[in-house]
């Protein structure tokens, strides 16, 4: 896609993901998302060819970001995405949106499976990649303790976006994934792993450091 | 209040938990609730001030239902406790309305704490009574952990409502409880705790069973 048509885009997804904060997913009809997003009826209908269409596209704004860095210890990749995760859902208001649309569980008429299946199959994946290294208890079911994360987090970051604003988010996690992963890793690796409130903005500076650093080099070999 | 300003605040209670479900709660209207409920404005304000008041009462409308049996292990109280939730969310529709505005987190402006507070001041006191009979573990901060189960159940039954209109949400809390317990209570606790998907099932029939006991007792003194 061309750079002017994933502006476009981007801005019909900001455009719906407000509007949908604003008047609900039920009430919200095209003709708002159009008025707020300030492209054409056609611009609009190129990108998106319901108000579904925008809400799926709303859920999925979250993901084709960066990855964590990868580490030698599956477990602390994966609570490093989680943590990451905290962070971008701090830090942007449209991951935001796909969450808030994820858990709009009144939206009857919405298909909001998409973001708990991929994220579900994310960390099954990971925690396959720890069963491989020794790094689990022996009784974990990778798919089972993948989807218990995947559900808890989604109904903490509720809680606490409802009595802090997210201010404690990161504490509210890092105290979720203490009560979960002593069941999961074995007694060496949880005493490795780097668990702490913090812990999704320090990994996201070093992704944005990696992605300069990344973004130099490329300049020097065009140079 | 009288059996018929009952029923009617009921009525009042189910036509709102319906339009939100319908408009979603920023887009819905009094005049909505109202023309639903089919009631007259002057009842419908007797009873609520305004669309927030008619949201908190759907909020506590899962409130004052008949109390789980008490148990003489504290944890098995609070295991019943939370799977007759789960029977209530499956067979109540005001439970599950309840729940679902408590989770439209796009509602700006409505005050959606009471779920979340109320519920983790319950489970911290049955943590409490379980510390003083010696049930938990020596490292186990009952509030916290009050606070882990209600945020991660809001979340996890979310995720079965949306991927299996909740046929699986006491299997899917059962294996959130078994995730967590572990680490929470003593070997010897966990291992008496009964735990599967259709213990609120049997918990509700107990509790049912026992207030039909209670009545045919009161008739009999009434007699």
């Amino acid at each position: 896609m061309q750079d002017r048509a994933i502006r476009t885009r981007r801005k019909i997804l900001e455009a719906a993901a407000s509007v949908f904060g604003e008047r609900g997913y039920q009430a919200a009809t095209i003709a708002d998302i159009l008025s707020t997003a300030g492209v054409t009826k056609g611009a609009l209908y190129f990108h998106f060819a319901s108000k579904e269409q925008l809400a799926q596209g709303v859920l999925r704004a979250q993901e084709g970001q960066d990855p964590v860095p990868s580490r030698t210890c599956k477990a602390q990749e994966l609570v490093d995405m989680v943590m990451v995760y905290v962070h971008r859902l701090q830090t942007d208001s449209m991951v935001r949106a796909g969450v808030w649309l994820a858990l709009n569980q009144q939206a009857a008429d919405l298909d909001r499976s998409g973001p708990f299946l991929t994220w579900s199959e994310t960390l099954t994946e990971l925690l396959e990649a720890a069963r491989e290294q020794g790094e689990l208890l022996p009784h974990v079911k990778p798919a089972e303790t993948a989807r218990v994360i995947v559900g808890a987090f989604a109904g903490v970051q509720a809680m606490s976006q409802t009595l802090s604003d997210y201010a404690d988010l990161g504490e509210r996690i890092a105290e979720l994934l203490r009560h979960i992963l002593p069941n999961v890793v074995i007694s060496s690796v949880l005493a490795s792993v780097a668990l702490d409130g913090d812990r999704g903005t320090k990994v996201s500076a070093e992704i944005a450091a990696e992605a300069e650093t990344d973004g130099q080099r490329l300049e020097t070999v065009g140079g």
